[in-house]
């Protein structure tokens, strides 16, 4: 492989792990952003403008910004605004982060710096679903007082994650019922060994589940729903925001429940680092690889 | 279940099990084209006029006609021509079959009888991977000369019958390759525990296999493939006509070759029998269900 | 079922889900030692007499004593010594624990009460292992910072914990490694499309693996073993004392290093507390449930 | 590898497997009785005195005689009395075969010709548990008129093969019920997420199957067990002389019933025949290597 210079300025572990990986694949690498990382190698942030001097690959947290507005440095003990590492980038580099605003992508753009979101990459998103499957694994093995085995477990929505998630469960010997809404999807759930339940007919089936994991990112356990529920049943949203639980009244009614995002980030930062890495190196591919 | 009059005219063991469940369900059914099946209440073919009054809904055989233009009836000792059938059906009536000729789609919607293919059915298609692959399980056991456990397969397309095939190959121990064209379809392959391989790199993956299985209707083994795959590998096809294989040119280099197709009666008629009755009643479910 | 008086006394969650089964199954059940358990109807422990009056079966915790010789009682404000209970136990009952020391079994047996201990109970045992490779799972997910997909983990024995805890991690997609010390295990591991390794190999293999976890009672991850250890390879133990790996040494070395016991009632108490449930009725049959 | 001298004197495709394996590790093979076998290397039968001078290892067929008691030779056109080899037999050397009479044991061991019978040894039986039951599999998809998935089986015994095809048929998406004698085989059978029954109870669960499979050398299926029996049950027995069903009772009921001996041999010879080699190996091993 080609040899490049990256910046990676700041994220979270995954971005620590990338580092060590793309080292590995004898890449050069300079990063800004991990002195409270407890690594010896990143004690110190060099001069920003070292660190992006010639550099062709360029890569920030995901988010890339916090709420404050500040660049994602998790590991830092200091603080950075992007504009203080806009005016260094080099012209005709690559820009890559997470959840990039739309006016830092024209102020890149307009700078001759080619930006690409990871959260929009379907490559990203299909491989970050087995961690986040095993993510929601140890949170139902955690919460449930049941073994996953003879547990009934519904699963709305059937995209990637709801897909691998089924497949695991039904490994442990769980009785998994699975919602869609196409009818071709509801033949693939019953291929699969699994229990479809047509969405039309959602809240027939919520009544004896030992838990209920929402997957789609819109509001499907209603308050309505959750009256029929059974109230020791635990209800676990993966899908971001705005969820599809209706939290509130899930509280206000004694639910256990939970919302559990950036999962492949807590429970496998280095498989989710390989998989930023491996999506960095299919853009470069697809940028031509002439940088 | 609203009782309707179906009249089941021709077809293989599928058609004959289709009756049994439509009984099952309570609905009237008369039956011609299965003297020969050795069923007591089959021996006899009433008058067509007697089977058409009324009914509903018509259901011949997949396909509709045999290569010489009859009905196709396998298990009856009798012929019938289409046009025969035609005038007797009566307005209204729901016609249901294989792979129907667009002469014959246009003569009954001139009559006001709604015709539907159910080769052109995304459920039925779905549903009948299963006992596909089931029969694919079964030509491999019985023609590689190992056992799946331990033997190394490449399946060519990660359609629905690829997708079944591997899932049960991985289940048995076999060491499963799988080649696709797009990137998101090699990271669903990965994630499911198989071994991707881009459509791209075909050739440099098939000179190690016990088995090679096609699932793509297109040329994709051809005589170039070939010369690099191991004589004693085994190839089937399960694709429709033209098949992916180039049989000739594998007959003629020694393969053992084997084109399978129509699985699901020859292997499960009863199992197929019973995806036509689902797939007959989504059809009369999505007309509205008022004839 | 033939309603019987069951003396719950101590124990902790498991016992307390025990006595609500016991309750579902139309069983007359009195409790000591739950009152901090946050239950309604556990809030004030009710006199020994009054509990132990007619009971034919009496339930300890596991283990029946704490080390400082008083009864399990970890969801009670008080402390109970068993002398305190012994001669309020009714001639003819059946006494069940576990690990109930030899000279209490005597006490026991000279006042005509009949003692089984749970943990030398089979049936109990092959039963929890469900739960204790659960367990597992979720301890192994949270301390490697990969996906188990793609892992490639060594469980050093084929028990009743490893075999299941070996099909799970195969199902997550792992390469699992078995240790096993007879010819016939060595050929089931491979039967069950796992990878064996020869106890008098072991040492060999030890090199590249993401996690090691030990279910043999005895001293097997010797210092000599964890010197062929990769730096970042987690250390899972699951045996019970003294455990099968040199702790000491392993912590010297900077290894990531746990030991962990009692799954069941941790992960599952629910499906534990149902577990000894099971037992208990196991027991009671097999006594002719004469009592 | 030392290299040895093998004499392969007859037996079935797997012998004629055997011999391929042996020589690809690169040891001595001569071979008698394969000249119907198609193979150009095996077209002429060299002279006994020729094969047998100095071998070290000499393997007869599986069993070692026909009825006739002549030596089994089903790819030969010839026709072999032990007694024609016996006397040419080396002193020292070892004996290894299926099923051989006591009298030819007692005759090889005054001649200082260690004997070893395949049917006895347990890695042997263990191996072949896998292409039993892949055999098995392919006999119930082909006899069963539905798919394996959603089909309700029973197997009778949980042994070797029983614990490989419940396995399988679990697999493909099969209810599959095991019955048992042990309480701690109950336990397993659930722990593996099948249905467990006790043998006590047998005859309350053949009801409702699609199939029953009997790997139990017993008679299990008695004619008051096939009473309760539905008519259409496929019936598959897997267990030897005298196997488990009451045959002449079952077909006299109508059923359809199946005797699958010798499955490896007719599914699999190659891995049948590896199987050899390797059980071959370990009883040199285990004679301490030093022929």
């Amino acid at each position: 492989m080609y040899r490049r210079k990256y910046a990676v300025i700041g994220g979270d572990m995954r971005n620590l792990y990338l580092v060590d990986l793309l080292k590995k694949d004898y890449q050069y690498v300079e990063i800004y952003g991990f002195d409270k990382s407890g690594k010896s190698w990143a004690l110190k942030n060099p001069p920003l403008d070292y660190i992006l001097d010639g550099a062709q690959v360029i890569i920030g947290g995901i988010p890339l910004l916090t709420q404050n507005n500040y660049l994602t440095m998790p590991l830092s003990s200091e603080r950075l605004t992007f504009s203080e590492v806009l005016e260094k980038i080099p012209e005709g580099a690559l820009f890559i982060a997470g959840k990039i605003p739309e006016t830092i992508v024209k102020q890149l753009e307009s700078r001759k710096v080619k930006c690409v979101d990871l959260l929009e990459r379907e490559d990203m998103a299909v491989l970050n679903a087995v961690p986040s499957a095993e993510g929601a694994i140890d949170v139902l093995i955690q919460e449930l007082p049941k073994t996953l085995m003879d547990s009934r477990i519904l699963i709305a929505g059937y995209g990637r994650i709801g897909k691998i998630l089924a497949k695991l469960l039904h490994g442990f010997g769980a009785e998994v019922w699975v919602s869609a809404r196409k009818h071709s999807d509801l033949a693939w759930i019953e291929a699969q060994g699994l229990k479809p339940i047509p969405m039309s007919q959602f809240g027939r089936y919520v009544g004896d589940m030992d838990a209920i994991v929402n997957t789609v990112p819109a509001l499907i356990i209603t308050k309505e729903i959750l009256e029929k529920v059974r109230s020791d049943c635990f209800l676990l949203d993966l899908a971001s925001a705005p969820g599809g639980i209706d939290f509130k009244a899930a509280e206000a009614m004694g639910f256990k429940v939970k919302w559990a995002l950036g999962l492949p980030g807590k429970v496998a930062p280095l498989t989710a680092g390989d998989i930023i890495r491996r999506t960095v190196y299919n853009i470069i591919e697809e940028e031509g690889g002439g940088l």
